[in-house]
């Protein structure tokens, strides 16, 4: 089913369309990440970013998604067992792409240290021959 | 700061940041709400949704935001200790209202019965003159 | 229904229970408040923490729920579009009050410096003359 | 540091502490799971639940975490982009084993058909020879 012209604005572009897309996922994507508790264990984190990658590429549109949680930032090395960490917003990286109709976005957040933020923005987005 | 023309790729028109900018916001908001424990009073309801609606007004460039849970559809009057329910998809339904430069966005987020799904869509895009 | 006798083990005094449904209450309410939107307006933090309470109310055995963020350290005033924070562990102060049959629990959640950790604890537990 | 006399009632035994972190994982692993896109493919859960399994084994006193959604209820074979499923408490099924001190604790969660309700209970509770 074209859901395009029933529920969404007929004055919205394929690329206005793969932008609204791409800020779901990444909005999504963050907040299934925030408060997920974490060790700087190599394992511990790899484990958890597939499972949200996993997750997030069900999602429709998406073409690929990296998680690349920041672990320089990650606290945690079991040394008493209230020692370690929650993902907060400081340590989310994470690429996703997405492929609307003949729209390719990629797209990221990463934590940008002047502005104490993590910001999400689009990287790069094509359109294609069709 | 303007971080457009630091992180975002250059080729993106105000429209495409916007719609990115409301699918962000879209994302976000579901993803709070899943799994929120809610009951039929209309107290209760009230106050979750004017909770999250006040979180979601602090993120960038939102306007507005109104989120209307579907009451035909909340289980739970509290006849038994575990009569409640849980915010899922098929309850969320919420406007937003996003301004980005010249451009204002109108998007929600709706359970779609023949799709069994909860669709965000952007009902309306706004070009002001500036 | 008493699901005790059911799945829960028979070996379980009502103490043991009543601290069992403490626990319960206490990683929701952590987990539903990760990652939400905050600032430091005073209205903005009043609604969250009251829409949070009153969807924990929802859950069985709980008498009250008193969730106090910390506003020392919430940070944004809403001086530029990104200036606004997020709730972690750092922030979230709660008290919830528990009865199962003849027990009261009052147990809180607070962020203990020293520890650098979020700790969830029982602070009294009383058994009623039945 | 051994946090229990200072923060903990004094009147708590070693059975109720267990019992009380058995409840704060139920909690936090539940709401953690709740709103994760899912879809059918085996892989895709078995990510997802191996994820999830391992940021829970970061928290205190966990011996062990085995989440195994229930696959008859998982909806979403990719047949169109919108065709994948959302984890609610109808699919979350895990066994967490906690130990405190002399204490050991076998919890699970499961759906009860006939209370409709995903119900948290401590199957086995054990008090070892010290």
């Amino acid at each position: 089913m074209n859901v395009n012209h029933i529920y969404f604005s007929n004055d919205l572009t394929n690329k206005e369309r793969a932008c609204f897309e791409t800020g779901i996922k990444l909005g999504a994507l963050y907040h299934i990440l925030c408060g997920i508790p974490i060790s700087s264990n190599h394992e511990t984190i790899k484990l958890i970013e597939k499972g949200i990658e996993s997750a997030i590429l069900c999602q429709p549109f998406v073409q690929s998604v990296k998680i690349e949680l920041d672990r320089s930032k990650i606290l945690g090395g079991k040394s008493s067992p209230f020692d370690y960490d929650e993902i907060t917003g400081k340590i989310i990286r994470a690429e996703v792409a997405i492929q609307y109709e003949n729209i390719d976005v990629v797209a990221k957040i990463d934590w940008i240290e002047e502005m104490q933020y993590p910001l999400m923005f689009i990287e790069k987005i094509t359109e294609n021959e069709t």
